[in-house]
């Protein structure tokens, strides 16, 4: 059962649909915020009640102002605050009393302008909250609900009606949009303007969208998200029902973390956005037309079944420029059945081409196209339509588009690109009335089909089912209750193989020895050759003083070995407590790799594999994916990375078994999910041999964060 | 002394400004392309002297068509060709008679149409040229010239004059971009449907436009390049004197050639073009939008002298965008003068961010966007300008696009978006007015400066000097002229070597022997350990038949190896001619890199650099330019892949030399220029050693091509 989210009955009732509307600090004075948004209400065409609240009463627009919301006799339910910051407080307060359950703050002057802001926003915040009432702001633009005409907001104009809604963290933007929306005679749904999230975000608004039936896309417009993990869960959830395309702004600012696994170091910035949006199936844009140009595409047209592409053209250039972009894109230019090409052979002049590109040459009427359009339509080996015009003249592209309008089934999406300025602007217009999305480039046009595409790849990926293994759980809590105590966050190599080895990693047989007879007894019984490291809490970088001994054959070696770290580390590191030596076999050669996992802030645990040396250190050749992870997740993973020839035996390397590969990233993933407090972990290398053989734990890290001492 | 071009002429005398033009085919039929043809050149008010020619006589919009050129008593300079196809050579014909220059073929139905058609074509064209005129298309929309005011084409309406020429092998690109202009106001210089490219192509016009003073930028749109050495000369010194800005489309169609080395495998497709165009400081569009784009703003604002990007914006969002986009693209985000900083910060509002983006706030009014241009246009640390405009309540843009276009000093670029539709229309018209570049969002607009940056780079490059090594070019011309009289183009590997030692590479000391004793004697004067590698003109692939042997440490392994090639080889390929055994000295161990050449069938020898191994094989991580390269070009060469780190030093590696692979890829450019018959030649491996020593070639394989018999 779906849980009924009450923030979720708020926003719809309330904020999208409220019967009395306040306006406190409606004014008189026309330029004023007060005034333009009680303004926009009146001229919008409420048909509800609408309350000017002014100390100083009278009429404001044929409506009569109340002093003092607190006189007021009937229920608010909606209260829109546009006073100065220090009045806010009590405009809050008295709409509150006046049964307001929503409240939009539109006046600025808060957590933006400093410390003494932010109190008051979160004062007021919590307020709102404590008396069962929810709020939207402060600093921002306001809503506007074009189903109920309400437009209370600063911004000018009422919109036409139409799917798209639209949440942005930029008051701006808000106001953008709608300008572009109206220059492209496009409808939009609501528009929410998030201001500084004091209570209600991002979240909010989507789930509540979700559920909209007037909204097919949600654009949104982000800086930052509240909180990584319900974004993941909610945009999730809300993308199975409609598309969400977001543009994320700021990704330069962020920079580099400082992290001490190779994990960590290559996934800061941007990459957790990424792949937030991955898993969740958002739709990202990343330019503010692409924002724009997708949102467009999912109002308009039907999602399409795949990725082959029919091209529809009047002249060669801008064809080609479509096959191009298509093919860059990674998706086909569909090959025609031949059956259709042959019909459209015997139709069209003997110039035309019937292949793809399907050129209807320069003289094309609107009946030509519409005669390729409907074979197009009809032809089981086309997923969807790009329709291209270059203006001609013989053409009229108002004519054209009418017609083409018309002809659509919505079986498929059919993208238009009239191509030019002043001469195809009036059809232009008329694509857009009829709900025929048209971009000015052929680029465009197909980098929208592929949003489109990729957003059908989501909806259509194999259930997710994440695999529980059989794990011994218990020992891991045990080794993690000893760090808390001794309040470590660095866990020594043994004790992470021992943890590895608890999620059923394969880990080189060892033990710790504590003098030369032990090791030679512990070497003799794991099988030579062995390694040997110096175990210390007192010594992190065991390599640099001469701590880590590897590939010793036989007795003779390991007894030189031990004898001279013994001696190096005692003059080194005289301080340290040294518990022994760990003594392990050496581990067969293989296919270096690494798998790793590193905490972010944002999104949690981001899980890591790349092919071991150069290819991680130099060429950066790494894939990324949050946990928790599938099978299939995991081995879409391997293939994400270049290398991946790698393990299919490029270059005389024995073929190896991606499925062990991926089986360890799901025990990572299950582990760094079981236990929170793990905040980066490294298998470096991960050996993985032949098929049929078991990868091994060469070495591994793992750091434990903050949270551990409580959260465990 | 730059040769005077007779081409050159006969474009910028007969065909931009002809003193008389002849309509061959002038139609009194509107709606026909003859008609067309001959109504846009009388109003679009040439002043010169129009002929149309007509069969039946008569009047034509008051002119007296003549019957028959043949009958004309005066000159003419250009004809202009209308008639059907087959009518087409008689025309030409005719108009030769009546002393045109220029040549225009509007009529299609030739090369484009099959064999029949482009003997045709070929025969117009020869005509053409035998008698001193120059012929442009056939097929093709026509020419216009707005400088003086001839419209010959059939492409509606007269463009306003401005600083863009167009260049456009598709004619339904040119009506496209002359559609576009006139929609966003904006002028055009000169526009040429290239068609057919019969006679004059690219280059001839390219030149033309480069000594002609009304085009401020070049914007054109090929999809195939007739003489790509040609071109590349031509651009590199067009482009010395104003930006070209290219399209090339047909990208996805090129595939991948079949080529026997790695060089040539990797060289395929489009990285030749880009090579190309990056030698020459062609500007590449990648889409449509981006050739228009960069067009504008290269015909408008100055080249920037830096990359340091100054933003001012009214509104958060937009600014964050812009400066993401700045990131993005490899620019600087500018850091304002302090003195600047302090100026404003006193002089704008409180809550205005005076860091970089500057945000005047939402309240902006045309004064403030002036007060912070003018600071910006001053500020010595800012090399160019991005102004931001979202739409805002209080925001006239219409008033903000006039101020700051009037207060443009034009001592650094400045391109604006003005973000929305409807609302901000009236500022984007005057943007373009006032040549203020204009563009719908801020990623857009930083795309063009970033062109901008790009060509100011390529002007500001230091001199471009070639160095000739002193080299053994009589000994290659012997070895060369060996293989010419055999008819092979093969060369083997110890020819290979041979060739490259005499171009000053370092090669294994080594012999051919053809008994063991020699081959012993060998490896001792050599030095152990030694390869033998068979020599047969017979065996391509010799490791595969046992051919080849390495790392042999003394006589014993040597005799050893000796025997067994024999053996095997007898038994394998038993009809194979062998010559003997060719014994080196093994290379020291050292970084594995790849230095090679393919010869690019438009635009010749591309050199490649790559490291060895999974670098070249998995990665794919290698760098191409064209031959001849110079010191700087090679060095920056072996910066553009992505494992350059490994040459400094990289996972233990010792640093070695750059210089020391320079000067290989210079020497192979060398002897490649020298001996065009070369058609691929790798150097796998070129063994890199520490600081101070040299390069080995530790194997070579050099292909001639078709061109080796005759060009020798």
């Amino acid at each position: 059962m779906w849980k009924i989210d009450r923030r979720n009955i708020v926003i719809t009732e309330s904020f999208f649909n409220p019967q009395t509307i306040a306006v406190v600090g409606a004014s008189k004075t026309p330029g004023k915020v007060g005034h333009a948004v009680f303004a926009n209400l009146v001229q919008g065409g409420f048909k509800g009640r609408l309350v000017p609240v002014n100390p100083s009463g009278g009429d404001l627009m044929g409506f009569e102002c109340v002093k003092d919301l607190g006189d007021f006799e009937g229920t608010v339910d909606l209260g829109v605050i546009v006073v100065p910051t220090h009045l806010v407080k009590e405009a809050v307060s008295s709409s509150l009393k006046a049964g307001a359950k929503a409240i939009v703050v539109i006046t600025a002057g808060f957590k933006e302008s400093g410390a003494e802001g932010a109190a008051l926003e979160k004062e007021i915040a919590d307020l709102c909250v404590s008396r069962g009432a929810r709020l939207m702001g402060p600093n921002c633009v306001g809503i506007i609900n074009t189903e109920h005409l309400i437009n209370a907001s600063f911004a000018t104009g009422m919109m036409a009606q139409g799917g798209i809604s639209v949440i942005s963290q930029s008051g701006a933007i808000c106001t953008t949009v709608l300008d572009w929306a109206e220059g492209r005679h496009l409808g939009l749904a609501k528009l929410i303007s998030l201001g500084n999230k004091a209570d209600l975000d991002e979240n909010d608004f989507l789930e509540a969208l979700a559920d909209d039936e007037q909204t097919k896309v949600i654009l949104g417009y982000l800086t930052s998200i509240k909180s990584g993990d319900k974004f993941i869960r909610v945009t999730e959830s809300v993308s199975a029902k409609k598309p969400v395309v977001i543009l994320r702004a700021g990704t330069s600012e962020s920079g580099s973390r400082a992290a001490a696994s190779h994990t960590g170091a290559l996934a800061g910035g941007d990459i957790s956005y990424r792949a937030a949006f991955k898993r969740a199936g958002v739709i990202r844009a990343d330019t503010f037309e692409a924002l724009l140009d997708y949102s467009k595409a999912f109002a308009m047209q039907p999602i399409p079944q795949g990725d082959r592409v029919a091209i529809i053209t009047n002249a060669g250039g801008p064809g080609i420029m479509a096959a191009d972009a298509v093919e860059n894109a990674g998706m086909h230019v569909a090959v025609i059945n031949k059956s259709t090409a042959a019909s459209l052979k015997a139709k069209l002049p003997a110039a035309a081409s019937v292949g793809n590109p399907i050129d209807v040459l320069g003289d094309a009427d609107p009946d030509r196209y519409v005669m390729v359009l409907d074979a197009a339509q009809e032809d089981d080996s086309v997923d969807a339509i790009i329709i291209l015009l270059a203006p001609q003249a013989m053409t009229s592209p108002a004519e054209v588009a009418r017609a083409i309008a018309q002809a659509l089934r919505g079986n498929k999406p059919v993208l238009a690109s009239f191509m030019g300025g002043k001469e195809v602007m009036p059809g232009r217009d008329e694509l857009a009335a009829f709900n025929l999305p048209d971009y000015p480039s052929p680029e465009r046009a197909v980098a929208a089909l592929k949003a489109m595409v990729d957003y059908n790849s989501w909806l259509v990926r194999p259930p997710r089912i994440v695999t529980r293994f059989p794990v011994n759980r218990h020992r891991v809590e045990r080794i993690m209750g000893r760090y808390r105590r001794i309040r470590s966050k660095q866990i020594s190599e043994v004790d992470a193989k021992e943890i590895l080895r608890a999620y059923d990693f394969a880990v080189p047989a060892g033990r710790l020895a504590t003098n030369l007879e032990q090791a030679i007894d512990i070497a003799e019984h794991a099988g030579y050759p062995v390694a040997i490291k110096i175990v210390s809490p007192d010594i992190v970088h065991k390599s640099d003083i001469g701590g880590v001994k590897l590939g010793l054959s036989n007795e003779d070696q390991l007894a030189d070995a031990f004898d001279l770290m013994m001696l190096r580390i005692k003059r080194k590191a005289p301080d340290a407590g040294i518990k022994g030596v760990y003594v392990e076999k050496m581990v067969d050669r293989g296919l270096e790799t690494i798998i790793g996992m590193s905490r972010d802030p944002h999104f949690g645990p981001m899980l890591m594999f790349g092919l071991g040396g150069v290819f991680v250190e130099v060429m950066k050749d790494v894939a990324f994916h949050l946990a928790p992870i599938t099978a299939d997740e995991a081995l879409k993973m391997l293939e994400g990375t270049k290398s991946y020839d790698m393990l299919r035996g490029a270059r005389g390397q024995k073929k190896v078994d991606p499925l062990a590969i991926a089986s360890g990233l799901q025990r990572i993933s299950q582990l760094v999910t079981d236990f929170p407090q793990i905040e980066e972990l490294d298998i470096n290398p991960f050996i993985v041999g032949p098929i049929g053989t078991e990868p091994m734990v060469a070495d591994a890290r793992i750091t434990l964060g903050e949270a551990g001492k409580e959260d465990d």
